[in-house]
């Protein structure tokens, strides 16, 4: 199996009577996960979960493979720009599999080109990032399945203008197809404003489904693209991602890890009190993993006043951030675990030279060390009466990839249903995106009326 | 004013009944704000509290200046190594201070060394980073306070090798000069292993002050090196910060910026139920002030069952991804924003062949559209009953860096108070650290006994 979820640690008989008892998983959570279950093929049957449908795409992962070989050809860096459900999930594979460090400010160039995503429109980021990329040798994919979101429309403008002035030379129709080839356009088959702009003026596209919500379109193009950018194995992607929904899919909650996960983090919530769900991988490589759930957990389940909060952790750096508050504070969370094997181990040298103190690392690895804190912080975890789970991934690979990312998916819609929420709409958001258009000036929007600034409300050095 | 927190939005006229009345800071909120003082100041004729004594270190900024110079000569890289407190403000510094894009795999060379922070011991990163460095010229700066950091020590050992193979060619006694010239260590100036073993290699050596714990500790050398590297005017920064504490002492609430902040988010958490403290620059140079933030107050109040969740969010970026559970979620959040002036602007053209849906946004600036969001959100949340607060930097810059740093640590002491806990400790991650000793074998610790694993309770695909 290539991602197994372990719940012992959720279980009262390991936490001194806190957490699910055991049994209560073949009676009355069986009872509400069957319930869900049959709220998501409700769903699915009324055609509103397309993602189930994505890992059936080989046909498109044989598209986007040739029409990325061809666009990326001769180039340095490819650029992504795309927000939210369309940043999040390029990064996670392209730190998974594509072996470039996360928080690293060095790419490892493969013989591939660097992968950047830009999701902020902060002018000092844009500006640090165009002064290190030539623009006649940088590839640009821009992603917006509705093609109206401002962040990603204004840096699809910013850098459309920078591609042309780092062309110039030829004549304006040939920079117009030069700016055009290195362009490719993943955005809504048939609506929006980029489709039609693309036509006009021959850029290349890739289509988001209909049906495919933002933060479930991970295993469409737009995370197929930047996939493929890095050399990934997008058919093995797409077959672990169709091994995992089928799993997710049975009625028995025993065998269902989307179900165990959706139904033990529900109940813990919702019967315990555990408001806050930690997601904690254990590699550098895994940690984009954690803020593309903590996205989808929140944005699909944080609605009508409900709705659990999302941690992104870090092992073992968050041993000495977080951990104290997960050891000592409230019985307020559960931390998922997310493990996998490292590519390869560093071994420790600890010669003769070494203080006394440290040479219990003499021929260790690193990679050893890192499991046995996560060894250690789950057990002390579990005896404080604290619980948690653990993601085990067989590897970091691209079968396992597909397999996670579904897996987490479906217990999204499976949560949705258990909180008694639509996890596929955002309304909350919608607000915000109007002011903000009102406060840009775009016609037909008023900017907000904001009460005056309190001066006596104010303080600072 | 370089740093000034606005509470408007927490109070009750603004939040049609939810959030603090605002007569209480005059009144009840003012007393348990003074009672909490007077502990601090307790705390700091104890002798506990040495950060507030870090802005007086000027001897120490020439110094660190001096050997940083020496130090760097002729290098390309700077590697820290160091984890929590002692990587965390490092990052801060550097992308505050050093223009270097935060989540970007490009350094901006400005005639400087890059800077890299690694913190986590994963062997696939620490391969991936090494792989790109020169050991030649790559400078090691080794931070720990106690010098027996598992995590840190077993960096130092595999770098150290690194260093040395790189470096043979010569005697084993011109090569121990060579590594020893390149190595810097950041250590309490009694204890600890690290400083005997530098005094016998000849490797130069900074001070952490006994009195000051490593998540208070970025003014120290910890902080002031990494600053240092890329340029940072360290005067400045203690200037700006010892301001601020002057400002965070006063007993007049009003006018205390750290009471404020410490007193209205206990008040909202202990009094409102709401626990989950986000802190939400709308910059990506101030993203790692959140994580800074997060450890500090997480390992600080998460204890004896108390304490808030600190989460960090990123403006605009999060409006995609968390800003939805904050709006429509439980009542059970109080959003910080953190906001300052763009170092330049980037004017975004949208030529007539723009789509008319995006002619708006022809000749707005992206830090324009930026900070449009943030007033939109904030509004958005406001009229949603939903409180936040601001702090807004008047610029990013040493002074501010300095002011924003020392206003959250001394609003950190002061939390603990309130809260009624011992900031200044971390008992609950000692037990994990037993643990891991006995897992990786250090003589006189066992590794505990784990309950087995139960098959029953694994599920996947």
């Amino acid at each position: 199996m290539s991602v197994v979820l372990d719940w012992s640690n959720l279980a009262t008989d390991r936490l001194d009577g806190r957490g699910v008892p055991p049994a209560d998983v073949d009676g009355p959570l069986a009872d509400r996960f069957r319930q869900a279950l049959r709220t998501v093929l409700g769903w699915r049957d009324d055609g509103r979960l397309g993602f189930l449908d994505l890992p059936d795409g080989v046909d498109i992962a044989h598209e986007v493979t040739a029409r990325v070989s061809e666009w990326v050809a001769g180039v340095d860096d490819v650029l992504v720009l795309g927000i939210g459900g369309s940043a999040l999930g390029a990064v996670v594979l392209r730190d998974a599999l594509g072996g470039v460090r996360w928080n690293d400010s060095v790419a490892l160039r493969r013989g591939r080109p660097r992968l950047h995503v830009a999701d902020n429109p902060d002018p000092d980021s844009v500006r640090s990032l165009l002064a290190d990329l030539d623009p006649a040798r940088t590839a640009v994919n821009v992603v917006s399945k509705s093609g109206s979101t401002a962040e990603t429309m204004a840096l699809h403008l910013v850098v459309r203008a920078w591609m042309e002035e780092g062309l110039a030379g030829g004549g304006h129709a040939a920079v117009a197809e030069a700016v055009a080839r290195r362009l490719l356009i993943t955005t809504d088959p048939e609506r929006g404003s980029l489709r039609p702009m693309a036509e006009r003026e021959g850029i290349a596209t890739l289509p988001i489904p209909p049906d495919v919500g933002g933060r479930f379109s991970v295993l469409s193009a737009v995370g197929l693209v930047p996939a493929a950018v890095v050399g990934a194995d997008l058919p093995a992607l797409l077959a672990g991602a169709a091994q995992m929904r089928d799993a997710c899919l049975v009625d028995d909650l025993r065998r269902n890890p989307a179900g165990l996960f959706a139904t033990l983090l529900h109940a813990l919530h919702t019967d315990q009190g555990r408001p806050i769900h930690v997601m904690m991988p254990y590699a550098d490589r895994l940690r984009p993993l954690a803020f593309w759930f903590q996205q989808l957990w929140a944005e699909s389940l944080g609605k009508d006043g409900r709705g659990p909060t999302p941690l992104p952790a870090l092992g073992a750096v968050d041993q000495h951030a977080q951990v104290q508050l997960f050891m000592e504070g409230p019985h307020d969370k559960v931390v998922v675990f997310l493990t996998a094997p490292f590519a390869g181990e560093v071994t420790v040298a600890a010669g003769s030279d070494a203080p006394e103190a440290l040479r219990y690392l003499d021929g260790r690895g690193l990679g050893e060390l890192l499991d046995a804190e996560r060894r250690a912080t789950t057990e002390a975890l579990r005896r404080g009466g604290r619980p948690s789970a653990t993601l085990e991934l067989s590897a970091v690979d691209e079968r396992t990839l597909g397999s996670v990312l579904m897996l987490l998916e479906v217990a999204t819609v499976l949560a949705g249903a258990l909180y008694g929420v639509d996890p596929l709409d955002q309304p909350g958001v919608e607000q915000g995106k109007l002011y903000t258009y009102g406060l840009m000036g775009r016609e037909g929007f008023d900017p907000p009326d904001f009460p005056p600034a309190d001066p006596a409300r104010r303080a600072g050095a």
